[in-house]
């Protein structure tokens, strides 16, 4: 039975869905009006792992807005250095818990062999760092395929992208409350979006939905964020083999000097013909 | 002696800046330029517990702006539940550690007293909640001071408060990575600013200010955030008292559940002269 057999547990009834009905109380000068409003839902996820000779154990719990829950399960796993890819991967399931109202916040993932899984690691992972970036550095190089020379992008469809990933937000329009991560091709082609309240969550979606489609490592893709880069977004791309990141904000400085040592280009502040380019600009057409 | 003697620590030599500089090429149709830019520094930081009957350890890691680092590791530890108040803190003080380069991204607080410390609550602390919402939302009640029924705002007081942050902001201006926090006192007077790439870095940044002052709880004060509102603000503002939480785009689905939850005013879409609020109306003005 593959990963993808059990996608189809999503569909059970009762989910938490990604958006939350509200009634709110506008407020301008005098006027008072109460409306119904839309949020982006906020609920705790908890990554479980399972395998042969190992016991079940929590990983990670991360706030998210609920859907694509195993893709970030798994997508998560694999960013954070613990699945190398779709063969470790022999099932993933929401996990029956004694307070059935939280059964859709936990998700487990049953491995094929036995993981090296050092809690140490799993202590730092919502922060997605040990504490010396140096040191976290040198640790995801050693995880990480070498990214090569290519592929080489049109500034055009770079700058096409941000307009793309908007036309294909559902939640974001509705509530203002999200971040969005898209891939394309290098052609600028959109590949697949997804959306989260934390921006790390909607790559791990991406990524995830990626590693269990069979496409890893992404070394022809072109990763699109909807707000800033920081480092945990670059270590993540750099994971997943993404050599291109762009941004519609700034980067931080980690995230460049990440990029940088990587081999990844980074590009930010993506807005109307115009982009910066702040490592690999090789990648980048000289039309 | 008392914590705030030891903050003169921080102006030691070789401290890293909040923003740093880099050679950035920007790219518009066939033109290239190559120009010096600032970007929003990114370094982790270690935060570390020591004390009367407790050997050293390590707290968490949390990905930071440098600059108010003292702030930060003391208001991380008061709105996590950690300590309770100016009393628990006896020095707060860099760390020497081996690797000379990371000296400023250690920070270790002594507390006066052996504190209950949970190794769980421990692990879940960057991703600011345990599996269950509900369950986290009870912890939290459990150690926050009960929100009074005032005070009362006038809505010209909330409206006004957003330029004043961006008058007050210092690197956002520069780098456009930054997520800013302010303090308020209910008749819109601003208090203090933070800023921090992490939105939850800058709550913690002024919450530690405060707790340094000997300010809390700060049931006098209105907390803005310059972006969204996560469960992880609206906990925070509750550990520390404050009772009128203001945001100038969306709050999340589990914000306002804990706001309601807790008895705080929640504000969001903050923009011009309109806000929608969310929950505890009944402190805003009948101007």
């Amino acid at each position: 039975m593959s990963a993808l057999d059990h996608l189809s547990d999503e569909s059970a009834p009762r989910r938490p869905q990604s958006t939350s009905k509200v009634t709110v109380v506008t407020v301008e000068g005098e006027a008072r009006r109460r409306r119904s409003d839309r949020l982006t839902t906020e609920e705790p996820l908890e990554i479980q792992l399972e395998g042969p000779g190992m016991e079940q154990r929590s990983v990670a719990v991360t706030m998210r807005t609920p859907g694509n829950d195993f893709e970030l399960a798994v997508g998560f796993l694999h960013t954070e250095g613990v699945i190398a890819g779709q063969e470790d991967v022999a099932s993933v399931r929401y996990c029956a818990v004694p307070r059935e109202e939280q059964h859709y916040n936990v998700v487990s993932v049953t491995v094929t062999r036995p993981l090296e899984f050092t809690p140490q690691r799993n202590f730092y992972a919502t922060s997605s760092c040990g504490v010396c970036g140096k040191a976290s550095l040198d640790a995801i190089e050693v995880r990480c395929a070498p990214v090569g020379p290519g592929p080489v992008v049109e500034p055009a469809a770079i700058t096409a992208m941000p307009d793309a990933l908007r036309a294909a937000q559902r939640v974001f329009e509705r509530t203002g409350g999200l971040h969005a991560a898209a891939l394309f091709d290098t052609s600028g082609k959109l590949v697949a979006v997804r959306e989260d309240v934390g921006r790390h969550n909607a790559v791990d979606k991406l990524v995830g939905a990626e590693l269990l489609a069979g496409h890893l490592p992404l070394s022809d893709s072109v990763l699109l964020v909807s707000g800033r880069s920081s480092f945990e977004i670059v270590q993540k791309a750099a994971i997943a083999g993404i050599p291109i990141i762009a941004a519609v904000s700034a980067p931080s400085s980690l995230a460049v000097d990440a990029a940088r040592r990587f081999g990844i280009t980074l590009i930010g502040f993506l807005r109307g013909k115009r982009f910066n380019v702040y490592t690999g600009a090789e990648r980048i057409a000289d039309t």
